[in-house]
């Protein structure tokens, strides 16, 4: 472990894995989180809640195509729904700079209300500090919210098996360049849109059609899609073969990546899923995700193997194979 | 309402309440918070749930008697706590600075397990972001608390009727004077502890004792008691009065008070509550409170009248009467 704090720690790939498990895990001892899934699940009186926290320090505040706020909704939504949970409440804590335009936050609150009705969730507490001008970069937002797990969600990386198909839910490392875009600074005219949206609707309609046989679920947030296997195939010990040419990339987000010299496969998405299904429920799963809006664009990119155990292998489009190794920190931060 | 955000709007008191009741609720429209208790309440299943959230971004990070980790694990299980639920599981989302010592990462999170262990609550799930050197002051700290309704808990300023008897569960102004004791440029000796800790024990023996006729309860935080009688006196449209030679503070606390020229009324707590209780068993509130640890100090200060609605009154020692009005900012920034 380093001395030191380093943004890569932040960056969702092998340094943030490292600091959670090496440091927090161990030093909050038995009171550490009993799984490091997307939600906790807690039982009270037979019911079975997720519950999940995520913290957002986005710059700039507003790009195209979404707001900290909005991210700060959906982001914490779609890990209860990847949970296989309905979201039932999100709470929303503020970390204010002083000097702040009340514009700017008027803005914020706006968009909040606004993800929250999408959604279909309430903001049902919440909290506001101010730190002095250059404690903060105008606002931090963290969001944490509570679900109903549907009785028939049975998602886990250790239900993965060999043959199970893997889907994504639609367009890769959209919101990732709509960000770096939105920084400035690159000789690039290209219009890129974050995708922040609920991911809700898509699970709702996976689970109606797959049950059980989805056997689980992840947002590709921070670290992209290529972090989301990486996890999985190490958790179930399993290999996962990616046909590259089935990945669903706009031209502009490919475009862009050439540009930047970084790989979509590695780019934060913030209203995209991975989906581990059995291959007899596939074509199921495909058809139901692309029945709803946030699924349109939904495919399957790759299969489950026995072999190489904790490892994710790219198949190009000549036939070729590359290794799809997880990043130590990431290209783009402060991306979420 | 200002076109800026200022120090004042952070502090607890007059700006932060027309900040959320101005600015925030009404722009979340109806995802906004039903009540802007300690916790709101979610129902699931027949289950009645408690759900709260605090940032905490109080410097330094480690003080006589505390450290920020165990003030996030505490406020937020005392959120709960003062709603009458039984705290069942919370979150930590960690904002960390580019740079800061590994070591100081790990005493907190080291802190944050033995609070979690001392309140008898899980860290179930978390987050951790990373930002640049001075986009935040070493680390920030957000807590969730879900926690489990008492059936016989019935709290809410509503229930807040004249003849009710004001309790405090201990000495207060404590954890604010030990903050700003341990900023130093203080001439001043004096060795005050922060009183940080959870207070479900007290909540409990008082539940046990009182039942419903335990009529409202509050955690004593920023703004402290000062701020909680205003809110209550407000809210049940009732008066408040304070015999003001019943409220327990240490005399290093009433020391430090005078040279700073603030009133420990004002001053924040980190655990104690204020309780208002049927007459009838104003006894055994006490009795109740003073047989755990964390309420050996409590004391009867006040009682609710009808007259003057909306005000807290304070009776000196020599009979003499004042307002004890609501501030607008806080003299103690960033204790929390
Ligand atoms: N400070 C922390 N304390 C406790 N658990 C943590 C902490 N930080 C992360 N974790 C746990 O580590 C796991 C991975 O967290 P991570 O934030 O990468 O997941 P995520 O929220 O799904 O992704 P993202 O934050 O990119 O949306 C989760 O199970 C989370 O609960
Ligand atoms: N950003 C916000 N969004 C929604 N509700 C908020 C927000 N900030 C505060 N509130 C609500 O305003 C009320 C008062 O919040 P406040 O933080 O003062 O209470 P508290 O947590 O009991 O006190 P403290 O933060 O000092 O511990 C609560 O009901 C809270 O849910
Ligand atoms: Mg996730
Ligand atoms: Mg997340
Ligand atoms: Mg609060
Ligand atoms: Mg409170
Ligand atoms: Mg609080
Ligand atoms: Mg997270």
């Amino acid at each position: 472990r380093d001395g030191r704090i380093t943004m890569a720690h932040g960056a969702g790939g092998k340094a943030s894995r490292a600091l959670v498990e090496g440091l927090v895990v161990p030093l909050l001892g038995d009171r550490a989180p009993a799984t490091l899934s997307d939600a906790a699940e807690l039982t009270v009186d037979g019911t079975r809640l997720a519950f999940t926290t995520d913290s957002f320090v986005v710059r700039p505040l507003s790009f195209p195509g979404g707001t900290i706020g909005e991210l700060a909704v959906n982001g914490t939504v779609n890990d209860l729904a990847v949970s296989g949970a309905r979201p039932l409440a999100v709470s929303l804590a503020m970390i204010l700079e002083e000097g702040l335009p009340a514009e700017a936050l008027e803005e914020q609150v706006r968009a909040i209300g606004a993800a929250a009705s999408a959604a279909g969730v309430p903001v049902a507490t919440g909290d506001t500090k101010v730190v002095e001008r250059g404690k903060c970069d105008g606002m931090y937002l963290t969001t944490t919210g509570v679900g109903v797990l549907r009785a028939d969600a049975s998602l886990a990386p250790e239900r993965v098996r060999p043959g199970d198909k893997v889907l994504v839910s639609g367009t890769i490392g959209d919101h990732g360049v709509a960000i770096m875009l939105a920084r400035g600074g690159l000789d690039l005219e290209a219009e890129v849109r974050s995708d922040t949206r609920s991911l809700w609707p898509v699970v709702h309609a996976l689970l109606d059609a797959c049950g059980p046989e989805a056997h689980c679920l992840r947002d590709a947030t921070r670290g992209g899609v290529a972090t989301v296997l990486n996890e999985i195939a190490a958790a179930a010990e399993v290999g996962v073969l990616v046909a590259e040419d089935r990945l669903p990339v706009r031209p502009e987000v490919t475009g862009a990546c050439e540009i930047l010299g970084i790989d979509p496969l590695y780019v934060a998405n913030e209203g995209k899923l991975v989906a581990f299904v059995a291959p007899e429920v596939a074509d199921a799963a495909l058809e139901a995700m692309r029945g709803v809006e946030a699924g349109a664009d939904a495919a399957v990119i790759g299969e489950v193997r026995d072999e190489p155990p904790g490892r994710v292998l790219g198949r190009t489009a000549f036939g070729g194979h590359r290794i799809i190794d997880v990043l130590v920190g990431d290209p783009l931060p402060r991306i979420c």
